[in-house]
This record gives structure tokens, C-alpha cells and sequence, in this order.
């Protein structure tokens, strides 16, 4: 491995401030200055991303949304990128063969969340490049910090090493999927594939580019996530002819029973009366106590992340049953959670109707934490609300996957320590994300890999209005899009050296 | 009073068959030629006034609706017509001095329900002429129905009785809301202004005109209504800070609160697990049970609306509690209920999405009967949430009134037995509507007054998608626009008949 020289790191110290010391990376300044030259295009490539949402709910811009993955992954330098079929939305899959003793496993979400327009400030598709107080330039649009814009800075590094003639210090696999956000609903089918299961069982892990430095340029290590199980409750005429088949005049509640009421009735089992504890039968028998080193961990991180920000940025003014913070942490990042993310029957506009609703629709979600399963927990749903007799209840699964897990000594892991610790940034390590993704796909069997989130930059309101990525930061402390490319470059550089040590 | 002649009864037979012996009616035989030469003109101002429509939950068109309605009285011969504002929408006031003995309250709604064009087969506003299976030529609007089909007839009758130059038999004193449809908010402050009191006062009874002809050509008597409260719960960021005030990740339900949990586990202490029985404190303390003479009412009522039919019409397959039909009809005339009309929180869309929803809100209603009261349900309510510490719900009571109960020997009734008798049409005497209207306000103090609803005439989809009105008949048991008109002129003969008997 080509060793950097002293002239270029001083070089790189006044381009990148955030990234001084990248003790792995060769010829690093001059990669710096690749980034730099590419930064308008990057940008662009991220505003023509945005620009094209997939969205697997609403069906929107499939296929075209694997073709584009398609073709930014050719673009990137990967020497082949096929497009998967699925009974869903297709994946893509491309390999990267750089000749490296090394392979890395990268999974990419191409979709995007819903949206409504009317919500944003900017329009969500623009990707206008709007002054953030006290952040910097960003990015505005659907998908900037979930996840394309950590995407783009990742393929970014590719391109920037390969620019200047350089092999990639690691072989890449990508897997791309459309369906992340519909709970990864297909994607076991596209890791079943011989060609793909192959490729990625050479790998050392897999990873997801993410954005999570914090406002005060401190970082994340996480060391898997929950699983996300998403499922629909219906009543009405369309379950039983026991209720109207439409809307009907409200007066007939004397003779007919309501859909509304028995979802209320059905939904009223699965949480006890506190509105929060899971209470479908069995449900916590797998699941696992954090360990002291779990504890330890959360309370670290609990100093980087102050109680008042976090309750401020969430809205709110208290934790759930008025825990104290560090225990509110702990909640956070053990409970399984059986959540409402909607509710819908009958008239829904100003003042009131006075009708009888048809139909009555519950959106639910389970996050499930190790060693629960997606089957256990819908199973376990099924049996509880068959034994109470809610036979007109009907449960639609519409998608979801267990919870993962990956060791603080695997190789993915310990690069990133390396990395911060290398450029004195303060990070903390978070037993798991209380968020989701389908790390189990790989974390699992038959492929039995670590895997993880990546990304040192910033962004926020994943999901929400006015979503963002960080372009340019007015801290030097925080990164913009050019410091987290640089991050991927450094990262994959000290992979390789973290496998050559694990291998000496 | 001027008796008809046998010469121009035989005519009404040909063209009105059936109402052939309305005998009560002084040359009955002209008035029906004037409605059929004002038939298209009637039609004409029936399609007019559902092109106008109120809505008052949507403050669409007003003051317009009520200008309109004033207009509708004036051109209807009424000497005054006033707009009387409220806090809410105005009311119409118009009277109608005949120099008669007896004077006749009539209470008409301006407003009408909500509607989507979506779901209905041509447009809710054009009140197109259309062919309904084995009914005739209806016309097709919201409104149509409920209630200004009905009502358009009874302007008709005042009409074409003063076409001729006759006096009506009866006075009349108007009194129309525009707010029934949101449960006649501010209806207590029109009957309170002292003018309108005292001319109601001088009235037997107050009628709204109905559309109440069954398929067979049978009509109902209805001896009250059920009163009806509307209110909305709210729980969410605006009502407690330990929500949050927006949609965030539901991540975050580990450990944040949640609206729609907690609006679930409010819900479901207003309903015993049966999904139908009210569960609020007291909530049966002053319901009266139906007397052998209302249950006899109720046999023989069914007998004239068999089961399956009535099935069919709601589109279900078996009663509340699986109860035989009788049963369910008494269930139907006596119960209170607590309907829930709509639900919503969060996401509403297609499939799934991961929030954690800043707010839910449900909204229902009370079907109140004797002797219950408005302020009885409303405190109940609230003292039954506020004694499982539910202070986190907010309660809006939007609307709402009482019960009302008219005598079987009223003029009013006795006027509609009569005709109906003399008529030869069977007919069937509810103890009460189901459904509701305010008659309270009439029947309640200071007023005391019989109070009922009557109209000769046949209709279906109120607050349903469709609403139709019959203008032609295809059964000639079954009135079309100018029999229901004609029906109007013979029960306004009748009551001058009746009371002049009361009072011999």
C-alpha cells in the first residue's frame, strides 16, 4: 500500500479541515482536490436524482428508478450493474473489481418516501439549495438525507479515487433495492440469487451509506438496528356482512354493529392501557435485556446528544411514562414497539358527518429487537387476535424483516473507530438504531455478515417536510458534501487495511 | 269551509290516483290542474335550489343559502321573510297571515350534507332527471331528499292554492335553519328572538316536510326523533406536550407517547367490548323503555318493511348482536347510541408509512332518546374522561340537541292519520324517528309544542352518494312531485278541519 507523504497531508489540512489526519489514504490531497473538481457535478447528479422519486407505494417511476441506480452505478466505474427482478419492484446489483484482496458489500435504497408538496417550503423534487441558520448550504428535497445524498457522496469517492488513475484499495458489490421504504418487502428474493449471494459472501460486510454526524460534529458508531414490520387492519363490509358495505346513515348504529368500534375493540388488546406497552400474548418472550456493555454505550452517547436538544428537535416535553433521559435511551434503543402510524374510517374532514363508516383501516408497525423475528411477531399478532375471536379483523402483512446485529470487532466496526479516533472526532457507539433496515438480509443466514451504516456528513427530516442534506457547513467541525465524500475515501482505504491486519 | 264537487273529485281520481278522496278539500279537482300546469316550473326551482348548495360545515354558500331561502318563501306568497342572524349561520322567519283560525308552524333546512362528485353517478349539483329501476323519473342531487325535495313540494302546495285565488286554510309561520346538518348549533337562538316565539306560540304543532312513501306505497307517522350530539376527541402535540406536535419517525414511539394509542384507549371506555353498548357513567339513567303501546307500534311497522328488504337496502346480512328482527327495530326506536363517524391520524394513504402522527382525532355522535338531555350527555361525557384522568383528550362538542316526543292526538298527527285513512293508505305509527331532527326546540320549553315530520312522498341516499327524489312515479301507489304537492294541500285542510273539531 502506497503510504501518503507529509506535503500532501498539510494540503489536505487547509482543503479539509474536518479530515486532517487519514492516516491510510495515499496521494490524499490530490483526491481532495478530485472531490473539489467534482463538486458541481455532484451536486447536479444529486439535484437529477431527487428529481426522479421512486416511491414502491404509490408505484411511482418504476422501472425507471432501477434503470437510473443502473446507470449511476456504470457511471461510478462498476463493471457490471444488472437489473434484478423481483415480485416487487426490481433491485440492481453490480460488482466492482478492482483487483483488491479486499471485497465490501454496499447497500443502496433507490426510493424514496411519499410526500405532499404542500407541506414543504421548496418544492421536494427541485433539490433547491437553500441557506440552513446555523448549518450551511443544503439541499432541500425528497430523499436528500434518505438516503441519496449519502448515496451520491459515496459513489463520489469511487469516482474521485478512480479519476486520477487509481485502483479502488477494496472490490465493491452493490445491492440496490426500490423497496426500503415498504419495509424491504422483496429484497430476500434478490440476496437468494446465486450470482448476487456469491458475490456479496466474498464480502468483509455490507454497509448502507447514512448521514450522522451531529450538530456538533460528533459521530455514530451503530451496531445494528431494529427490525420494522409493517401491517394494515381492516373492518367492514368487505370482512363481514355483518357491517354496511359503504358509508351509511348514522342512525342504523342502533341495529348495525360498526367497523370503527370493532377496530378500536381490536387495536384496544395489542398495547395495555399505559398506550404504549405491547400487549399481544408472548410477545416479549424473545426478547433480549441490553448487556452492561449495552448500557454502558447508551450513557456514553447520552452526553454527546444533550436531553434538551433532543426534546426540541422531537417537539415534545417529556419522555414516555416521564422517564429520566438516559433511562428514556434505553427505552429507546431495547423496547419492541407496536405503533399507530394511521387511522382512517369514515368522514375525516372539518366538524363532523353523521354516518355509519363502511369500513375502518388501522396502519400499524412493529419494531422488533434481536432475537425476535418478523415470523414470530406476526404469528404471535395472528394467534392473539384469532383467540380473541376478531376472525373480521383482517391483517394484511405489507412487508418487514428482524432486527440485526454486527460486532464491535468486525472489520466494518473497527474502521470506523480507526477513522474517528484518527481525525479526533468524538463519536459514540449506539448499541443499535431504534430505526430499521434490512441489515438482517445479510446479518441473517445463509450470509452471516456484519453490517452497518456508514456517513460522516448531516442532513435531517428523513420522512418529514423540508428533508435535508448538508452541501457546504459553516462549522469547520461539521461536514458538507465534499468532507463526506472524503470520509468514504478514507473509509475504504482503512477497510483494506483493517483486513490486511485481520489477515496478517 | 267550501265543500268540492263530486264532478271535479272524479277528475282528481283520473289524474291524481293516489289521492282520491282527500275529503276535506274544497275544489280539489282545480288545485290539482294548477300544480300539473305549475309541474315544470316546480322542477325548474327544485334543480335551482340544489345548484345552491349550503354547506355549513364547509361555510359554503352564505350568506347566499339563506338569501335564497328567503326569496323561496316570498315567491311562495309569504307577506314577510327576515333573515335572523345567529352566531352561526342565519335562519329564515317568514309568515303567511291567511286570515284563518288556525295557524300551522312549518320548519324547513336551507343546508345540506357534504358530498364528494367523485363517488356519485352524474353530478350532485345538476339535478338531473334520471330513470330509476322500478321507481320513475327521479331527480338526482344532494338535497334531493333531505330536504329540499319535500320542501319544494310543500312551497308548491301553498302555490297552487293561491293560484286559484283561494286563502290557504291555515296560517303559516316559516322558520328555516341553515345548520341542520351540523346538528342545529345555533337553532335555540332563532326560536328565542321574541317575534319568532310568539308567532310560533300561536301555532297547534310545527311539521318539516318528509319524504317517508315506502316502496309499496305505506307511510309512516313518527311520534318523535332521536336527539343527536356531535363532538370531536383530539389528542395530540396541541393538547399535551408529552406528544409531538407533527408527524415524526416512528422510531420514536420506543420512547415518545402516542396520539393514536391514546385516543384508542379513550375510545374504548365509551363502548362496552361488544363494540356497541355505551360504557359512559350513567349514560342509561334517564332512558325511558319503550311502553307496550310503542312496541306494538313497532310489530306493526315491521309487518309493512319486511326484514330482507330492509337488509338489502343496508347491505348487511344479520342485525346488532345477531337479534331477530323485531328486536333489532326495537333496539333501533329506543337506544342511545355512541357512533363513531370518522377516524384519522397520521397516514391515510395506500400501504404503510413510518410515522408517529402528531395527532388523532375521532369523531362521533349521540343518538339521544326521552328522557335524556343534551347537557346530561355532554357532562357525562366529559365527567366519565375526566374520571380516568383522560385530561389529555380534548372534547369539542360541535352541535347537537335533545329528543322530542309528539302525542298520538295532536292535531298534527291526528291530520295525518286522516288523511292517510281517507286515502286508504296503509300506514304504520314509528314511537319515534331513529334519525334526528331538532324538534326539541319546538317540543322542549318554552314552546311545548307537538312537533313531527310529514310528507306524502318517496326519496333515498340522504348523506349517501346519489340522493335521489321521485318526480314521476311508475307505481301509482307511489306519489310522484305533484301527488306529494297535492298531498301538502289536503293535509293543510285537514289540520284546519281537525283543529276547528278540537276546538268545537
Amino acid at each position: 500500500m502506497v503510504r501518503r507523504s507529509s506535503r500532501l497531508v498539510a494540503v489536505a489540512l487547509i482543503a479539509l479541515a474536518v479530515v486532517p489526519v487519514a492516516a491510510e489514504t495515499p496521494d490524499r490531497a490530490e483526491i481532495v482536490l478530485t472531490v473539489e473538481e467534482q463538486h458541481d457535478a455532484t451536486v447536479k447528479s444529486l439535484q437529477d436524482w431527487i428529481a426522479l422519486p421512486t416511491i414502491a407505494a404509490e408505484k411511482l417511476n418504476t422501472p425507471q428508478g432501477a434503470e437510473y441506480m443502473q446507470q449511476l452505478a456504470l457511471d461510478a466505474g462498476f463493471q457490471t450493474a444488472k437489473i434484478i427482478p423481483t415480485d416487487g419492484l426490481p433491485a440492481v446489483f453490480a460488482t466492482l473489481d478492482a483487483g483488491a484482496e479486499t471485497t465490501l458489500g454496499i447497500y443502496f435504497m433507490y426510493d424514496v418516501k411519499q410526500f405532499d408538496p404542500s407541506e414543504w417550503d421548496s418544492h421536494p423534487l427541485e433539490g433547491n439549495l437553500v441557506e440552513r441558520h446555523d448549518e450551511g448550504l443544503t439541499i432541500v428535497g425528497r430523499g436528500a438525507v434518505n438516503q441519496k445524498g449519502p448515496q451520491t457522496a459515496f459513489l463520489a469517492a469511487l469516482k474521485a479515487i478512480q479519476a486520477s488513475g487509481r485502483q479502488l484499495p477494496v472490490n465493491i458489490v452493490l445491492v440496490a433495492e426500490g423497496e426500503e421504504e415498504i419495509a424491504s418487502t422483496h429484497f430476500d428474493q434478490v440476496v437468494a440469487v446465486p450470482e448476487v449471494q456469491e458475490a456479496l459472501a466474498k464480502s468483509i460486510g455490507v454497509f448502507i451509506p447514512s448521514a450522522a454526524q451531529s450538530k456538533d460534529g460528533s459521530a455514530n458508531i451503530t451496531l445494528g438496528a431494529k427490525g420494522a414490520v409493517e401491517f394494515q387492519l381492516v373492518v367492514g363490509g368487505e370482512t363481514s356482512d355483518k357491517y354496511p358495505k359503504t358509508d351509511i346513515h348514522s342512525s342504523n348504529h342502533a341495529r348495525i354493529e360498526s367497523p370503527a368500534w370493532r377496530l378500536v375493540k381490536a387495536l384496544d388488546t395489542l398495547v395495555a392501557d399505559d398506550g404504549h406497552t405491547p400487549a399481544i400474548d408472548g410477545w416479549f418472550e424473545n426478547v433480549r435485556p441490553l448487556t452492561d456493555r449495552q448500557k454502558q454505550l447508551i450513557a456514553e452517547g447520552a452526553k454527546l446528544n444533550p436531553e434538551d436538544q433532543a426534546k426540541e428537535l422531537l417537539g415534545i416535553g417529556s419522555w414516555i411514562d416521564d422517564l429520566p433521559y438516559i433511562t428514556s435511551l434505553e427505552r429507546f434503543y431495547s423496547q419492541p414497539t407496536v405503533n399507530i402510524q394511521g387511522l382512517v374510517a369514515g368522514y375525516t374532514g372539518p366538524g363532523g358527518k353523521t354516518i355509519l363508516p363502511g369500513r375502518a383501516e388501522a396502519k400499524l408497525e412493529f419494531r422488533l429487537v434481536p432475537a425476535m423475528t418478523k415470523d414470530e411477531a406476526v404469528k404471535k399478532l395472528e394467534a392473539h387476535l384469532a383467540k380473541r375471536g376478531f376472525d373480521d379483523v383482517q391483517v394484511t402483512i405489507s412487508g418487514g424483516y428482524g432486527p440485526n446485529e454486527t460486532d464491535e470487532d468486525s472489520i466494518l466496526i473497527k474502521a470506523q473507530k480507526r477513522l474517528f479516533e484518527q481525525n479526533g472526532i468524538a463519536y459514540s457507539i449506539r448499541p443499535r438504531s431504534a430505526g430499521s433496515w434490512p441489515g438482517v438480509i445479510f446479518n441473517g443466514a445463509p450470509l452471516n455478515l456484519p453490517a452497518s451504516q456508514f456517513g460522516l456528513s448531516r442532513g435531517g427530516g428523513a420522512h418529514a417536510p423540508n428533508e435535508w442534506f448538508l452541501i457546504e457547513s459553516t462549522d469547520p467541525k461539521v461536514n458538507g458534501l465534499d468532507e463526506a465524500t472524503m470520509a468514504y475515501v478514507d473509509y475504504l482505504y482503512l477497510v483494506a487495511k483493517e483486513a490486511e491486519r485481520g489477515t496478517d
